[in-house]
């Protein structure tokens, strides 16, 4: 019988709420695959900070990077926004990524056909939208080095970051979105600001180097200007997107609205070997912390993607899918996805629908 | 009788189209307020290129610092897109900005009753929008330095930027962004990426404390990834929004497409004192260059906009914006912003009918 380690980061706000519920998924899907499971938790994020004084405590990254891997809720809250930066919870989030070196962040944008009617977007428009932004996460400006605030020789301070990317780095997350979009529908666009900035030119050389490699992959090039246009014009055109870390953050996000149920989408973020990060996109909503009404769908579908790409478990991942759609069919809904004539049930509920149909 | 100086930047593609247009209904409305315009012709981008090898000439430079306003249309094109970083038609509208030290650049996105049709957004959520984003324009990653590609120890190639702002580079586009949301709704959303970069806590903090000396405006931060996701999910709740260079090109693309209504978007760059710069937003549209299909009201709109904000025109620019709403008004409409029911014109006959109301 097969046994894995999962590392469980509840962290803040709903978190705890949506990874017990995903915990339980996780764990019917896999005994009925003949997998087993043992899951530790460890603090994250504000939980950490409260507990132990940082955002990420050393067990927790220990704990993570001998694990097979790690399900997160989500981190931050109100409490902790006046922190200084190094004690901020999305600091521990950035330090989880470096330490398990997860630069391949995977963000699927998908628009449900029972869920059509929750995007802002123009049915027709929104309808069939099904693609993947592939993201680096562990390079450019979100680590570059010099950074900081400094005051010049005028005595006036002056904040810097380093957008910066070395050809391996652009080499290694190009080859996860080509390998990606050819399990897709074989598209992949690169998106860069290739007109104005020099990493941008590099990163546009590199990609379409590689692209011999991949001549069954159909690649273009878009400036993040235009693609921030074109998701929202006719977001059906894209399959996969690649791109660096803060236009990945940014794109993903519009991404993610675009479908209008950002409380449906999961990530994985990937390294070369070692355990992925799973994680639903959405943030911690503090406001509705612990009164029930969270969507644990994404936190479910992380948990997914964690047994597809984490551990290779094709049948338990399509299992947990399978039960969430098979939930949305028989019209349950959170809050945050109801439409009229359908059925409002609360963040355990929600659980125990999908748990019946895994 | 007044006066003034203003120097025409065609540029590109469908640029002289939309200038000789929009040259003929400034002259009109000047008159008919009493103001005369001398009208200078100069290169730029890829005519400039073509012409004299750069792609701005110090000619065009002197002209356009000589005047009281300078008029462009859009630059850029396939032929161009090979060239070296130097010799790109982007580079000549980038070295026009820092020349005329045009740091504020305001571009409205207002979705118009008559064209509400065109957004991909629903109705519900499009009609009504009228939001202004002021975007930093001579500063941050477009122009730090160090900047580059070099090899670094390994041999490797390494990409790089910096986005850098000093603080009262913060300041003084804060100060024009305070004001102008005093002049609209009284709501400003400085936008940034503080929980994650250094430059983007230095804004913050000098964003904050400038607040004091506007208390009629109600200011709010917002992270730029949670930005592009509220502009599709309510871009109502927006009335002014502050941001950096790069962060303004990618949410301002993103606002003008959800108006549906490119072509109808202007926008004004202004410095301290100097002679401003006005542009459509859209770009040269290389491939219905010289078809008289063009869309003329951006350019239109963008000579109001130098009425009002670069010479202080404001009944002249009134005409001008009155004469737009009623070609609209009448039916008329370009390709791009046709609809069922409406009259499809091209280029020169929407000019006409915007000549004859103005
Ligand atoms: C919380 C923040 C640091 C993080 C990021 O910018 O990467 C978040 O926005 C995300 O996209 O996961
Ligand atoms: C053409 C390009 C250099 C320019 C920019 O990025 O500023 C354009 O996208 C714009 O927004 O005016």
């Amino acid at each position: 019988k097969k046994r894995y380690n999962i590392t469980l980061l509840p962290g803040d706000g709903i978190g705890p709420e949506v990874i017990s519920i995903a915990k339980n998924v996780l764990q019917q899907a896999g005994s009925l695959e003949g997998v087993e499971f043992s899951f530790r938790e460890m603090p994250v994020g504000g939980a950490a900070l409260d507990l132990v004084g940082v955002p990420l405590p050393e067990d927790t990254i220990s704990a993570a990077k001998d694990s097979d891997a790690v399900l997160l809720g989500a981190i931050g809250g109100y409490k902790w926004d006046k922190n200084e930066k190094h004690l901020k919870p999305e600091t521990g989030l950035l330090q989880l990524r470096a330490a398990l070196k997860v630069f391949a962040n995977l963000r699927p944008a998908t628009v449900l056909p029972q869920l059509v009617d929750a995007s802002t977007l123009k049915k027709e428009v929104a309808e069939g939208v099904d693609l993947l932004v592939v993201r680096e996460l562990t390079g450019g400006i979100y680590f570059g080095e010099p950074r900081g605030i400094k005051t010049n020789e005028n005595g006036e301070e002056v904040g810097f970051n380093t957008e910066v990317y070395a050809a391996h780095e652009i080499d290694r997350i190009a080859r996860v979105a080509f390998e990606t979009a050819r399990k897709r529908r074989g598209k992949l666009c690169s998106v860069d600001k290739a007109n104005v900035l020099d990493s941008s030119i590099l990163w546009r050389r590199r990609v379409t180097a590689l692209a011999a490699d991949y001549p069954d992959v159909e690649l273009s090039h878009m400036y993040v200007d235009n693609a921030a246009m074109q998701l929202v014009r006719d977001p059906k055109q894209f399959d996969t997107i690649v791109t660096n870390n803060v236009f990945g953050d940014i794109l993903s996000d519009e991404a993610s609205m675009i479908t209008g149920s950002i409380g449906m989408l999961p990530s994985a973020s990937l390294s070369d070997s070692g355990p992925g990060l799973f994680e639903p996109i959405h943030g911690s909503a503090p406001d509705i912390a612990g009164e029930d009404k969270a969507n644990p769908l994404a936190t479910i579908l992380s948990a997914a993607m964690l047994l597809k790409y984490g551990l290779g478990e094709e049948k338990a991942a399509k299992r947990i899918e399978d039960a969430v759609l098979g939930a949305l069919n028989k019209g349950f809904r959170t809050r945050d996805i109801y439409s009229n004539g359908t059925k409002l049930v609360g963040c355990k509920e929600m659980g125990e629908e999908v748990l019946k149909s895994v």
